[in-house]
């Protein structure tokens, strides 16, 4: 016992926040070779055991679906299907990048209390409005995440400014 | 000429907002009957002539489609389709209750400059939040936006609570 580290179970839930977050960049990746941008999410449920599960997984849909509104978060959600708020107030979302401002309020709408993200350097969403309502945010900057954003970015920027409302020169 | 009242532009501005706020019910009405929710949204681009043209319409899908992202606001977005961001910044968003966190974020993430509320009386959103990030928000109070809204909330108060992501008791 005296080898044992404190806080296990804070280690057990970074270790499960590595975990989805890789899932979320699969979905990403999943995105990126349909042609789409590369951005994925998972929403992941915490039971009244303690046990995890996914309740749904999904990435940006612009290209592939021709959808303005189905971001990664907004396409996972969607996958996740109808929730009562019960359930939502016990999740997890997680997603490759930072989440704009329709992403974050989505995320506020529902109550989800905590949020994970891979990465804030390519792109700065609304994460200080999510703190200010109380949302936990934790930003990883995983360098996987960073890495195929950058490169999607420097490749189809004007898409990429479509896609976040931003005019293009 | 000692007849004409003053600024007609505006008034003629305030008699195109009717017009399109009463599509957006027209819209809300559309959802009633196929058994959803009846909240109605339409989104109105003004051309650098100054015409101005409907870009897409749509109502609140959580029944119909079994999504928790299509509120009105958001259907009306994804029937608009993609857009740049130089077409949502000469538009109007009409829609017949308060938009929520998530179709604010929405209306931000896009650069919507203006939008026209049916009602805040039976639901109150992020107005607020619009108004502090330079969104001109104008809310109408139409009595038949207000009464469509508040007898389908007395008969289906589970599945509204489940859209505004409430718990219910
Ligand atoms: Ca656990
Ligand atoms: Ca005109
Ligand atoms: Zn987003
Ligand atoms: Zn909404």
């Amino acid at each position: 016992m005296a080898t044992q580290k404190p806080q296990p179970a804070t280690r057990e839930k970074e270790n499960e926040d590595d975990i989805y977050l890789q899932q979320a960049l699969e979905e990403a990746k999943v995105g990126l070779n349909e042609g789409g941008i590369p951005i994925g999410a998972v929403l992941v449920h915490e039971g009244t055991d303690g046990v995890r599960h996914v309740l749904g997984m999904g990435h940006n849909q612009r290209v592939q679906k021709k959808s303005p509104v189905l971001h990664g978060e907004m396409d996972c959600l969607e996958n996740a299907g109808r929730c009562p708020a019960s359930v939502y107030r016990k999740c997890t979302m997680y997603t490759t990048l930072s989440p704009c401002s329709m992403c974050s309020g989505a995320i506020l709408l529902f109550g989800i209390p905590r949020v994970v993200v891979g990465e804030n350097q390519t792109f700065l969403g609304a994460e200080e409005h999510l703190r200010a309502n109380g949302v936990e945010v934790i930003v990883v900057q995983d360098a996987s995440c960073v890495a195929i954003m950058k490169e999607f970015v420097r490749e189809h920027k004007v898409l990429w400014e479509e896609d976040i409302g931003e005019p293009s020169e």
